[in-house]
């Protein structure tokens, strides 16, 4: 693993978390319209009503909620959910990051039960729901699925599992941490993806580069039920306009290019695609994300990366997650606009050398 | 009720929390040598470290975090103590702030009993512990208690309470969210409070007007403990420079001030209690905070200060909150930097108008 602070000296940084220093986002800020709205106060007026405006326009919906941290949103969501429907069984894929990536919390905190569905590697589908054998309160399905290798249920699939539950009374909720870059591979307005469920999560700070905060979805009367759990978690802060301004600046400036940021990771995979024990997951991406695969020994890719950040002040990642093969090692892309600032050969040759470099290590 | 937004068009305010431009704000900070430093990452690196070296300084403990929101820090505590301790009884004041005012969040979201001591007008003294007639897991103590007049602990009775812990092995935690106020009046420092207890939370937007953010101070080894339970509440925002940023500013431009806003607040009280009808709790404040009881009508009251508002521009307050006595509506005054911005005279006379008016409608 490479020291994050590294990455401060890198030139460019195919990662959405490059550091930058605060001073210049706060210059920038200052200059923006959203700026010269009051502030909010614990969240009411100012660029927090705005977000709901928009959220609610985007989406369609009746309600929308502003909150600095997902995880506090999708608590309060499910809790909500499992206390409507009398049922605190939540059917969830088995990778899902809520779950798996936040230490069992929902469980913990909550008289929740998960049911969890699915293999490690694929979206679930319908025909798991038929075999749960008993009917959840709630589902929620992750899109894509990002510990799955971003896997993302194929549209025909959501709207069958949006069904089964509009047929048996079960709240479907969806994860749509990266919502934006769904509705784009999709082919599908936000409006036609928030139809098919009852409550929708979305985050402005991966695709949208913002600097935290996210947006629950649904109609005014599930969100009056799931504001008492938002108090109870802390989602109260005296001032959240920060968050609140820089998402309606992603909103602005980086969901019109979504498409271009797709794009751009379909042909960035396509060339890695090209090096000697490279390939990545999904083959073709679907969304701004995916991971690669690289075929060398954890310790050595990690410091072919990190002489790579040092010599050419390029961060393609400093951290090699396993796969189920001893020899692989994956790490993940996420494509926004700080990570086009090389092109697609010149990130695909850097890959090349650090792969190139770690290979050669194997072999000495 | 004043609606809030009536603050925006006003020149004095006599609140900790009025609205201000954001990019007032941005531009401020944009000129900080805190904002010089690399964002944090998940709350690693820039200004969250230097706020935890900060407060480790100020208190002289061996770990420090900084969460940018205290309902997380004093859950993440408590549930900490209590599974440290094998013993789920909490003993707290009966008008505790995180109990009362969260819709009793800690016991709903943790397996934790609460024993709530004393009356709803004193902080509860070691008597009351001795006729618990069970040794809790834990004792919190708020310093003052807010909801009940923002009465303080005298220290004597705080060291005799500290004593009863230690003998007991009972983990001691204090809500320290006006402690730099508190030392003040105590005369004592604040790592000599510190010493006092075994967790300690501070907020820094209290008496240090900071826009969010709160300190918890341990021991390396409960800060360690407590670490899943900050991680399981959503504490680990992508960014906090915002908070970390504006605590600095406030430990440095503030924290040097809390004896002045001590004295501001013991001179208005002392003026304040001169007006025909009027009483402050405590009758002399010792801390920046207290109550003001004001005999009058509420909704007379309460147009009194919006016709106010209206006129001269002037906000003492919005909203009156009951007291036992039916025709006495109380205020609560926060001294910081913003309210001083006229003189204590100044204030007084415009209360008294406000208060005259009150009473005037009265007798129509």
């Amino acid at each position: 693993m490479v020291a994050r602070e590294k990455m401060l000296a890198c030139t460019h940084v195919l990662h959405a978390f490059a550091p930058f220093k605060p001073a210049d986002l706060f210059a920038k800020l200052a200059q923006s319209d959203y700026a010269q709205l009051p502030s909010d106060v614990y969240g009411a007026g100012g660029a927090s009503d705005l977000v709901v405006e928009r959220l609610k326009e985007l989406f369609g919906t009746s309600g929308a909620r502003f909150c600095i941290k997902g995880m506090i949103a999708q608590m309060a969501a499910l809790r909500a959910a499992v206390e409507r429907q009398g049922n605190n069984l939540v059917a969830i894929h088995r990778m899902t990051h809520f779950d798996i990536d936040e230490m069992e919390a929902v469980e913990i905190l909550h008289p929740i039960q998960f049911r969890r569905l699915g293999t490690a590697y694929q979206p679930f589908t319908v025909d798991d729901l038929d075999k749960m054998g008993e009917v959840p309160g709630v589902v929620s399905v992750e899109l894509p699925v990002r510990r799955a290798g971003y896997k993302l249920t194929p549209l025909e699939e959501l709207v069958k599992i949006s069904n089964w539950c509009r047929e048996r009374g079960v709240h479907f909720h969806l994860d749509g941490a990266r919502v934006f870059g769904v509705a784009e591979a999709y082919g599908k307005s936000l409006k036609e993806i928030m139809a098919l469920c009852d409550s929708l999560y979305c985050s402005f700070y991966k695709e949208l580069a913002n600097i935290g905060g996210c947006g629950l979805l649904a109609d005014e009367e599930f969100l009056a039920e799931s504001d008492v759990w938002f108090t109870r978690h802390g989602a109260n802060v005296p001032f959240e306009f920060p968050q609140a301004i820089t998402a309606l600046i992603g909103l602005d400036e980086f969901l019109p290019r979504i498409g271009e940021f797709t794009a751009f990771a379909k042909a960035l995979a396509a060339a890695f695609n090209k090096i000697d024990g490279v390939r990545t997951v999904p083959l073709v991406p679907e969304t701004p994300n995916f991971q690669v695969h690289i075929e060398a020994p954890k310790a050595a890719l990690e410091a072919a990366f990190e002489k790579q950040i040092e010599a050419d002040k390029v961060w393609l990642s400093g951290h090699a997650l396993p796969t189920i093969y001893d020899e692989v090692q994956a790490i993940e892309v996420a494509i926004g606009a700080g990570s086009m600032s090389l092109s697609v050969e010149e990130w695909a040759n850097y890959l090349s050398q650090s792969v190139g470099t770690a290979r050669n290590e194997i072999e000495v």
